[in-house]
């Protein structure tokens, strides 16, 4: 089989694709041949050395994918050699095959073709479980995403869009939001010239908003508590500015307010099981129907995966960026 | 009727008993004569003028009472004159009548007497609503409370412990930790000799603990996620120790885990009615049948409020202080 494999940490050069060994699944699992995996930011971030595989999981980069099951594990019923599917990975998705827990696999939604489905588990098993699993938003709640136009916000404007929520996100150009606002935003924010903290108010009657989800972290912690209504739910899932910020117990207090901070590739397989087959019970009918559909900025061959890195890197694209097999 | 009235704000000297204009029960209200009120730490900081009353509320001190309803507003359904009850107040409570929302107002439990009572509204509604409505502790989870010999922590300490969790609390004396264990703390914890972040982790494999409700903010901030389990809830329902500490977003999110901090006072009357109901249902039967038992250090006369706040103040009690008319 074929895998990118990293010499070092540090920058796209690191990478390169090379054969190695095959691997086989083991009681549980299935084998899946890739046809497509999908770029995610931790993916640089691993290739820098600051995201180390949980214990157990594929040194290789990579945490989704799609493909056609090739091989099954003892024990693992629902799936056949030649399904079609895609998979949320603990990591190795940047190879020519995967072993997975089968919990972790999903039918490739109807309506999506093989490769668009290689950008979908990530960003839906996130959205999903943070957004509506953790921080329940409800239909009759307000929402806002920051980066609206990255592989998340794409996804999570959409969803929050169709159940029903009103949907406020930030991006950096007048493009990009333009965009999240064809997606189904309500309401987009320049950061540059605005300060969403002020613009949230005003869009809710100056409540705040119900649901935040956020990837900058410390840097955007004060703000993102001025800017939640009473019983709002902040969920923090990156933190591209920083880890350590400044928490206003008092004003968190006053609005009886959570602060979430999670992570799903940490989760054990049991946790990652329940999500995707939540997943697959909420968020695919959505897919199937048209509702929500895999934004993919650009496809390249596996063997381009620099490019892909440098793209990521650069952070001027929009939706996903898919590598193909 | 009488009521404390406080003549500014400031030490107890402020606080003197006076006449004052009789209050009427308006619709969804009863009346109740007072037969005993108790002191929360909340009422000194409304005191020394650090809390005020949340909009319509009274300005007179008190936040929970007992005694014999004298009178029904327009549409009261289930109370009747002469019922003997204690109630949750969003102030008040100081005085020979209040007048509450009928949604606040609970049964004397079986075993319970009138004045002893007076102790428990706040307390039960306070960790109830916290730990299990809002962080949702299991019985085969763990939970640590700080301060186990005051008035949440000794009520906080029976009812986990009487629903099947290893409870865990601090302290700042021997003797306090002493009445604690005999409330069924497992694991006592003398704050000025041990790290508690050391001994929960000890306490539980190495684990951490899944609740932690704390009283002291942002002083216990770092440490408090320290001491978190992975899927871990710490709530904040005091600022003892400030208001603004440094969260580490990065622990946390290792960690999935949630900083919650909520109030009781300024939730909405459907809000306190919801939790009154779920405290009937869930936490009196645990009264009744002596699982839990209100804990009152000291009983003194209404006019003899003063003393009462300087014990307040002093820190040195166990339990509750109560006041009777």
């Amino acid at each position: 089989m074929r895998a990118v494999v990293a010499d070092g940490a540090g920058g796209p050069e690191v990478l390169s694709v090379q054969e190695v060994p095959d691997i086989e699944p083991g009681p549980g699992e299935v084998a899946i041949e890739v046809a497509a995996t999908a770029v995610n930011r931790a993916d640089t971030l691993q290739r820098q050395g600051f995201y180390p595989p949980p214990p157990g999981a594929s040194e290789t980069i990579g945490l989704e994918c799609s493909g056609t099951i090739s091989a099954l594990g003892d024990g693992v019923e629902g799936w056949a050699v030649g399904d079609e599917v895609c998979a949320l990975l603990a990591g190795g998705g940047y190879a020519s095959r995967v072993v997975v827990p089968a919990g972790q696999v999903l039918p490739v939604p109807a309506g999506v073709d093989l490769v668009h489905a290689a950008a979908l588990p990530e960003v839906a098993c996130t959205v999903w479980s943070n957004v509506f699993m953790v921080a329940g938003l409800k239909p009759e709640e307000s929402f806002l995403v920051h980066g609206g136009a990255g592989g998340i916000g794409t996804f999570a404007i959409q969803l929050a869009h169709a159940l029903g929520s009103q949907v406020l996100t930030t991006g950096g150009t007048a493009d990009k939001l333009a965009f999240c606002a064809g997606l189904g935003a309500d309401v987009t924010i320049n950061y540059h010239d605005d300060d969403f903290v002020e613009v949230a108010k005003s869009a809710t009657d100056g409540a705040g908003v119900d649901v935040i989800l956020d990837n900058m972290g410390a840097s955007y912690l004060g703000r993102n508590v001025s800017a939640l209504a009473t019983e709002g739910r902040l969920v923090v899932i990156g933190m591209q500015g920083g880890s350590k910020g400044e928490l206003d117990l008092g004003k968190l207090l006053t609005k009886r307010a959570a602060v979430i901070a999670t992570s799903l590739r940490g989760r054990p397989v049991e946790g990652k099981a329940a999500i995707v087959a939540s997943v697959l019970e909420h968020v695919w009918p959505l897919v199937a129907d048209g509702s929500i559909r895999p934004i993919v900025e650009q496809t390249l061959p596996l063997e381009e995966v620099r490019r892909a890195h440098e793209l990521m890197d650069a952070g001027s694209h929009t939706g996903k960026i898919v590598l193909t097999l």
